[in-house]
């Protein structure tokens, strides 16, 4: 029997069940006009921003698929552009769906939270759904073709190259215009968050789909689809049996259906976080049984692969669980960084850099108890396989994600509309809870990506040895090209990560002036009589985020063909290493400590320690402000970073290492 | 020949010159009794602080002592006391003359800058003088002795421990009682800073000696001992010939005669800075005709040897440069923080945090071009020979850095004193660019760090290699060991560095209460009348300062430890790697930010952007109070971090390597 074809199939119901619930999302009518012409101009802003960004892309994927053609093969062009456009296309899925439940669900509010919650999750499983299914098909269906993982990796490539965009464009996108909406808006003019006299809100709600849906989705597209690939690659370096090779995508296919059996679990009266984490632990319960059924029963595999899978569900939730204390309003960290305030921004921002570095500590410890026991189970192929069960929760998590942006969207909504206070409490109870999940997400994504680019390592480290010709290949920590690796790819995310928070404050600094010369000229906004030029806003924070990617983008992408082609191949092993260390630390503390930033704000305005408009307030809001380029932009956008580094080592392996240099 | 017989007359040398310039300086008689009086209490405080720091680790040496005894050898644990005693005495020397220089700039201001400069760069001479001939002294004497480095690693760890008290618990201490001066000082009760009747002013006066004459002085030796015993190890391995052996202590001993001489040119009328950079160039000029005439002439060494002294020569300069341009408020970083500060303090702090990982890329570029380099003309020892030769320059370096607390203080003392404004301008203008060689050798320092320790590193695998009864020990990048090790390794600065930043807010809040309660219960203290309690301050903060140190210490010894004992030798070999990878990075980003930071705030305070006073200055105050724990403490401290995990490693090799583990 012929795995792959179900695989393939698994993946098409993950993409039927994803516009299965789009249908019932958009099923759900709104009347109030006033509410749909925001959500309009959301939607049109978000469908703006992705048509500027995939045509940017398509310039750029042209050229590369003409490289890949002339100097790999062809197989690498075709996979490389049906990469791109699947991720793309599962972008556009999700942020159509997600831009248009927003206001779905600040309707429906009124109806309880519980029916609220259940929509926006659905809304959120769209993007998720789609994302894995796509992802899926994709890597299963050109394996069917070619039958050599080693053909497919243009597929991974081209997803990473929409995430590199998707990660780092968006994330500039979303905090340039929620700093250009806040500062003018609630610093400048004294008006609320979310008031529908600032001509940059719709921007700043456009901005929270860019990132946590497409941002989110074409990462974890991206990591699914590159695992797959370098564990099908080490399942051929195996060399036992072709079932190794499909194994990764049998999980993946396990983990799609656990998913869709998971979400049913989203309801419920509970408190709104533990019914989405019921949802998370259900689908991981129910992939652990199909792969053990799968594994051990019906493949009749060691049961230490199953082990492995294990492994990497545990890590997953671990990551969950971790972040959430460093993140939560209720525990010591977030609490020391609110107490700290009281003595001024100074020591709220040295409480957080702290926490930041701190909270680097469990997740290392995991990663690297999960490294160790995967391996002692089942070598370098173990620790693919637990990646691949790691990642095969894709859908849920992606899910878990997107369901941020839109009850966050939702409230906007509520509030821009004036709808009563009744469902306002109800919208804000759904995105206050958004600031977690979005949170864990990050980090269950850093993970991911770090064992991602692990075995990918593990990858370019065969494709290497196939290439030399029998000569083995060392990476040896005695040898100077990778101790100087180590150094370049150690630096390169500290080097990224600067220039990211620097693109911020540029694209914010042009939405400002936009935003300041539209309340000055345009007569009657504050009045609220005239309509802000929303669409003038929405164009410039989206030129300015795709001007500001270039450069960190070309640091991405040349970083490691200049060290293959100057230092070698030896080098560039050290480099990919370097990057996955330095890039897995410093993205956990900018993403953990944004988060911790931002919940100690929340702490304080939810009445404690002077509450709103005290002076630890305003110390807290310095903190948020910090830490909003650091987990949105900077932070996320390490996990491209590494992977694409990484996938291209991949791809260029066959230059590197038949000694042409 | 026996060259060790001159490599220790030259160390005798450069503590005689050392000596000599200590009773030069205190020759200079003040008569002004207010100005001896203040001058008296930072001497006091500093000697009770180094008291008390030496009897605690007298405790933890003993115990230690007898561990080495043990399980190690008995040279071991004589090299080990040896260290500690040495370094301590460098520290206690320097200590005792820097705070009595400080005076005497203060007085002899009035004749001038040029004198003034003179003798407070003297004063930092004798710190440098002793700390360098004091380290060569050590590893010849003992070389002498035993004829195998190997029994000498001892003296270095004994460096190391003072390394670590000095520059953890001395980084606690000089920012806990700077920001426990000003918090309370300036802020609450609006006096200005160096104020005598500011509680805490002694304590914070102390405190710049502490840190920057102590701290690099002990930081320093440690690095000049523990590479010049890396280096003579990996000369035995090399297995040709005694020279081989000996060669870095030779370049050691040219270097203190390059240093003695440089010291000379440290005069003139010109810019101060220049006249100071005048001294390092002129040091490294004769430095390298030394190394050209006894490495080429005289031993007839190959000229690749001379080669390899010049990369370390040219790294520790750009070290410097490069710094300058980082730190310095004539060019584009601090300025761009100086102007964020105008949009308030959360961006003052995200753009120092972009230049602080900004400023990485080329000091790291240099490292690894000077691995390259050096490897390509040496080998692994022509790396060690390298890093020697930075070190060499360790004499006029700490000199420098010395320089800088001497003229701080005596700013404080002429403003404490009521000196004349035009007195006051002379020591302002010493202390602006003591600023700059601060943040300088801070660069220095840590570079010459991640070089020692990859010596120590190479060291290791030697030691390794030596005990494993040839089998072939290969630190592999496959090898899931070295992975997992690099993870940890690479975790280990994040977690300390948060511990360091944590513990100065502990501390600083002891001081805090302290000051808060004098100027409530001792009556006439704000009118000048009673004297405050300084005495009561620095014990506050001394004892706290040692108690917060705990912690971080007992990470930097134990992970090593516990790693190579739990995990394996080939686990703590990436663990080392791991550590001076993201060490080296961390490091450099923190001390480099936080003197941008603190640039950035004198650049406005010289009336840029609206001058003191202004919003843009309220914003630079943050930033500045966030860069001092980073400058100041967690930066500094990595640098014995690394340096202990590298040398324990190689004392313990032999239980490690032997395959007891």
């Amino acid at each position: 029997m012929d795995f792959t074809l179900i695989t393939i199939l698994i993946g098409i119901v993950g993409i039927i069940y994803g516009l299965l619930l789009a249908k019932v999302v958009l099923s759900y009518k709104v009347t109030d006009k006033k509410m749909l012409k925001i959500s309009n101009a959301v939607y049109k802003g978000a469908m703006a921003f992705l048509k500027r960004e995939y045509t940017t892309i398509a310039i750029i994927a042209a050229i590369l698929a003409v490289v890949f053609g002339i100097f790999i093969n062809i197989e690498t062009t075709i996979t490389f552009i049906a990469g791109a456009v699947f991720s793309a296309l599962a972008g556009f899925i999700g942020m159509s769906i997600s831009t248009r439940a927003n206001v779905r669900v600040a309707s429906i509010a009124k109806e309880g939270v519980s029916k609220a919650l259940r929509l926006s999750f659905q809304g959120g499983a769209v993007t998720g759904m789609t994302v894995a299914g796509l992802a899926l098909l994709g890597v299963s269906g050109f394996y069917y073709f070619y039958r050599d993982p080693a053909l497919t990796i243009g597929f991974g490539f081209g997803g990473c190259l929409i995430s590199l965009f998707a990660r780092i464009g968006g994330g500039i996108y979303t905090k340039a215009a929620d700093v250009g909406a806040d500062l003018i808006g609630k610093v400048e003019q004294g008006i609320p968050e979310d008031d529908p006299r600032n001509p940059a809100v719709i921007a700043d709600n456009v901005g929270d789909n860019v990132g946590d849906c497409a941002g989110m989705g074409a990462d974890l597209f991206e990591t699914y689809a590159v695992t797959a690939i370098g564990a099908m690659l080490l399942g051929v370096a195996l060399g036992r049996n072709d079932l190794y090779v499909i194994y990764p995508l049998i999980l993946g296919a396990i983990g799609i259906i656990g998913s869709i059996l998971g979400s049913f679990f989203v309801r419920g009266k509970d408190n709104i976080m533990k019914t989405l984490y019921k949802g998370v632990i259900a689908s991981a319960i129910f992939s652990l049984i199909g792969f053990y059924f799968v594994t051990v029963t019906y493949l009749k595999l060691d049961i230490a692969l199953f082990f492995t899978t294990v492994v990497g569900i545990v890590i997953a939730l671990l990551m969950f669980f971790i972040t959430e204390y460093y993140t939560a309003k209720s525990y010591r960290p977030v609490r020391s960084i609110a107490h700290a305030s009281q003595s001024g921004a100074a020591v709220n921002i040295i409480t957080g850099l702290a926490v930041g570095m701190e909270s680097t500590l469990l997740p290392a410890l995991v990663i690297c108890a999960g490294i160790l026991i995967s391996h002692s189970l089942a070598g370098l192929y173990g620790i693919a396989i637990a990646a691949m069960s790691m990642i095969s929760l894709t859908a849920i998590v992606v899910a878990l994600d997107s369901y941020g942006p839109i009850t966050d969207n939702a409230g906007g909504i509520a509030e821009m509309a004036h709808l009563p206070d009744n469902i306002r409490k109800t919208t804000d109870a759904l995105d206050s809870v958004g600031n977690t999940t979005k949170a864990v997400t990050k980090a269950f994504a850093i993970g991911s990506a770090a064992l991602a680019s692990l075995t990918l390592f593990a990858a370019y480290v065969d494709e290497i040895a196939r290439f030399s010709l029998g000569k083995e290949i060392i990476f040896s920590l005695s040898d100077e090209r990778v101790i100087v690796g180590l150094f370049l790819g150690a630096l390169i995310p500290f080097l990224f990560s600067s220039l990211c928070m620097k693109a911020v404050g540029k694209a914010a600094f042009s939405i400002v002036e936009e935003v300041r010369r539209q309340f000055k000229e345009i007569k009657g906004i504050m009045e609220g009589k005239t309509e802000p030029d929303y669409a003038r806003c929405v164009d410039i924070v989206t030129k300015a985020s795709l001007k500001e990617l270039i450069i960190p983008g070309i640091i991405a992408v040349l970083s490691p063909l200049l060290v293959g082609f100057i230092l070698g191949k030896i080098a560039l092993g050290g480099m990919l290493i370097g990057s996955i260390l330095s890039g897995f630390l410093l993205a956990l503390m900018l993403a953990t400590g944004g988060g911790a930033w931002d919940n100690a704000k929340k702490y304080i305005e939810d009445g404690n320690l002077g509450g709103k408009g005290s002076p630890a307030h305003a110390a807290a809001v310095v903190g948020d402000t910090v830490g909003d380029p650091s987990k949105d932009t900077a932070g996320p956008a390490i996990n491209p970073l590494i992977k694409v580094m990484n996938t291209l080592a991949i791809i260029f392996a066959a230059l590197f290492g038949s000694g042409i240099i």
